[in-house]
């Protein structure tokens, strides 16, 4: 299992490594917040979650970009509720996965999250939140983690979301209490 | 029944009057866009649109407007889907109650869309969808039925899509084919 | 000048027949709203529009879709003022050129607009604006006059965003106050 | 100079603790990436850059919120360009002090940016760019300086993009090259 991760954890580098042209290496930063464990999530969990990040995909409505991205998120209550990215003709109105996944979890009743599975087409990398979905995920607490899966579920890592949006704007920012997540 | 409706278009009318400050009266354009039926859904579709929109309202989490809003779909299929608004502390990243409905819509699968209901509480206004929403409502078809509601649903209006986004920019000014809807 | 107007008239109409590939033809409340003169801008106003929105086309950033557009906006106090779309990898992030434009007024000083100049690339199509940029428009008033010209400003016409963007909803929804425009 | 810096990353772990009701002290993370110098920038360009920022709040045009924000750009080739949030009442469209200055820039024909400060009227805290525009700053690269100011510039700390943005999505995710920046 070690040689696994330690594997793993080099093919995500690797993959970040081609992701960014303009780092000779990934950060050390970037290395210190990448796990490759599913810790707090069953076997039986992380199956489903991937799983169904997987098949989220087929949901996308992407004809603009022809990015399909899927998402799932497992909510405190043991729900697992799917988007996928709802593209429009005019760019500033596409809504990304993410949020389409945790709209459609809080018009469902549910605000508090344990982790939140992504993935995209990308062969050879591993997909990445955009800034808007790390604000929108955000909101409903900072100890949300995110699993980044590659193409098929074969290969991914964990982030927390508070790692991957440090000294964010929120809800306390306003005045407003935080919430637990 | 037409002095129902008489009276109902005149009270619509007076909320717009309201509404619109910086009008004298409603607009010769917006009166003929106006309709006071509901022909093309059955009573009982049109019940239970009504009912679902109101109750979205529970769905919403508007921390920072404190504006709930809920709009329910109507599919092409005969399903209701049900969203609200989801605000975020950057007000940038908030998502309107049509726009988190037709997601959830799409990422279950339904792009083809019959008719729109959409209500606030407001008490003496019937509010409208802002151009963001008109927007991504319009991706999906020119010809959806958008019944505004008031805050109890005992007064509404409808508005087809194609009325209150005329000369749209949609799929097909960049080479995409038009959805029915 | 009549028999200009005419052509004029029917070839935009022709583009937008091609444009809404679920029309049979330009629907006549989008006849109504298209108007074909530049009332309210002398000759020197309406060349210097139209020759700024042409140009502010490169000042566009849109290697994502490719779709350049220009804006020009010329205020109350007689200042011209262009922005073009600013694309992101995140399509959301995109900010269109009649945003860029009307953001760049505000933070000049200037709130009060008497007309936009909006143009794209289109060869056989007058392009509209979105349903985001109408709602930012309309944020500063209703009376806003919106010329369109193809790609050299050979051909235009004029449309007023409260026509294209009727039942608008707007500070006065939030108990604010409308502004002149 | 030493004791100044000490005492002012104190008082600005103090400010984001107090921030973040969700955490009982700043995370080590976030204290790794907060700079309490202004390498890079000589005294003259720090003192211009605080400067307009403090100023570009007087901009923004935010009635809803009542939270002004302003922003100011370095470019690299040494102007400074501001801009301040540009609110809508539809919350979605609001647009933030950062990407009015961003885009504002990007029309006046600069891509390359050295630094950006942000200051807000929060007196006992430094507010800190939302996802959204991190996610708009690093389109353009991710070495950007970015220089926190509390209310009157009086303290401040610096951050670099790629450290409050990291595993970012970018052009090269979407097979573009990277900006320098």
């Amino acid at each position: 299992m070690i040689a696994f991760f330690l594997s793993l954890s080099l093919s995500c580098s690797q993959n970040i490594i081609r992701k960014e042209s303009t780092m000779t290496e990934l950060l050390p930063l970037e290395k210190s917040i990448i796990h490759t464990d599913h810790n707090g999530l069953t076997q039986e969990e992380f199956a489903n979650l991937k799983e169904k990040t997987i098949k989220a995909k087929d949901l996308s409505y992407s004809p603009y970009s022809n990015f399909r991205v899927g998402a799932t998120i497992l909510t405190t209550c043991g729900e697992y509720i799917s988007g996928a990215n709802v593209e429009n003709a005019s760019y500033g109105a596409c809504i990304c996965a993410e949020r389409t996944a945790i709209t459609r979890a809080v018009v469902s009743g549910f605000k508090s999250f344990r982790a939140i599975g992504i993935s995209t087409d990308l062969k050879d990398k591993i997909g990445s939140p955009c800034g808007i979905c790390r604000q929108v995920i955000r909101e409903f607490g900072l100890n949300v983690s995110i699993y980044l899966f590659n193409v098929d579920g074969s290969k991914y890592f964990r982030v927390q979301l508070k790692d991957i949006l440090p000294l964010s704007f929120g809800p306390s920012d306003l005045g407003l209490p935080e919430h637990d997540g």
